[in-house]
């Protein structure tokens, strides 16, 4: 198969399976939550979407603006947070990660969620599709991320050796740091997380765990303007 | 100085100093032809633009499509086409290098042509100027090139350490390989030329010499839609 690493949302790439990476954190709390047992998770980039979707009732409300829980939200954005079930549905407000999200669900047949704490699952999940893989970074307002862009390679090294340049690219700069947690460190993600204090950087270490949690969260449709995904 | 990369035109990046890449091979021809002589180097996207160009006298028209070199054209786009001057202008077509050059000039004070045949002194010139840097890699039709990024690398690497994740990036992919000349082909665009045959494939080791020109090319202006380039 071969695989294709989009590291930012405004590149043009295509391929029957879409992987969406937005490690530091959306996609690692989507897998927790999911994994948690939350039914479903829904998506929205702005905030007040994401605050009309609790009209649909049994809802908890997720996200972030600067690292930190949006005001009159219920919960914040750290996978921490997501241990145990509130409602059947979470809905996320995620500004990079709705994008990354919706863009990979126009040029593929099926898209999938990954962060490191589902990587082995993933990786199983798109070698069972044997399809083309393309593979998209969620960034930081449309710029490279270090962090997504890691686990992006860390992906490719598992689907052989049918790369395009991008995916090469990750591979390599994904083999270049010893662990991920000294990738996501270096990361601007991850330097924001620690700008904030003790309590956010704790979510570094927490991210960095590889191949905890069995999950696929998979799109399963638009729900208005927000995605909806499943386990 | 602050480093950046964006690894496609399409990339949202601003600095005083923009460095633009089209190593294989639009950058390196520039920088050979200008160091050999020619007074200034105009790049138009289209064949037309430049063909439109020869109507300004003393003008050699060079470029290429798919590889080969266009009809009616005086030289295609091997850098070893350009050892001496033929006349006082060299009009080039190509698309991803021109797209590259339009839209670092929209976005930097100075924009400057790198390549490998030049790195030393391009090198040079960006701690003369002493502002932040932000590095354009032309890529394939808006795709991530690992040979473009692989020379962004080289420059990131000498440029100091307060680097955008992206500049990060570049330099420990550029790390990853033992030479230049491996990054290159395994690059996209070198493999194109490796398929043309052994011809074209003589330019990868052509392009991968190191520092060989004193040449720093500049952007100095536009003329109509062509990027007027002078030592």
């Amino acid at each position: 198969m071969h695989v294709h690493v989009a590291f930012t949302p405004d590149e043009l790439a295509a391929a029957p399976t879409g992987v969406v990476i937005d490690v530091i954190r959306a996609t690692s709390t989507i897998c927790q939550a999911l994994a948690a047992g939350y039914e479903r998770v829904l998506c929205a980039a702005e905030v007040e979407d994401a605050r009309a979707l609790s009209g649909l009732g049994g809802v908890t409300l997720g996200g972030e603006r600067l690292g930190l829980r949006i005001e009159g939200f219920d919960l914040g954005n750290s996978p921490r947070e997501y241990l145990s079930v509130r409602t059947p549905t979470l809905a996320m407000s995620t500004t990079n990660g709705t994008r990354a999200i919706v863009t990979a669900a126009e040029r593929c047949e099926r898209v999938v969620i990954a962060s490191l704490l589902n990587l082995a699952a993933v990786i199983e999940a798109a070698r069972d599709h044997g399809d083309d893989v393309a593979i998209f970074c969620a960034g930081v307002k449309g710029s490279f991320a270090l962090d997504d862009s890691y686990v992006a390679g860390r992906i490719v090294a598992e689907l052989g050796d049918d790369r395009s340049d991008a995916a090469e690219a990750a591979a390599r700069l994904a083999a270049s740091y010893p662990t991920a947690l000294e990738a996501f460190r270096a990361s601007r993600s991850g330097r924001n997380l620690i700008n904030h204090g003790s309590e956010l950087e704790a979510d570094i270490p927490y991210c960095a765990r590889e191949s905890v949690l069995d999950v696929v969260p998979r799109l399963t449709g638009m729900q208005g303007v927000a995605a909806e995904i499943r386990a």
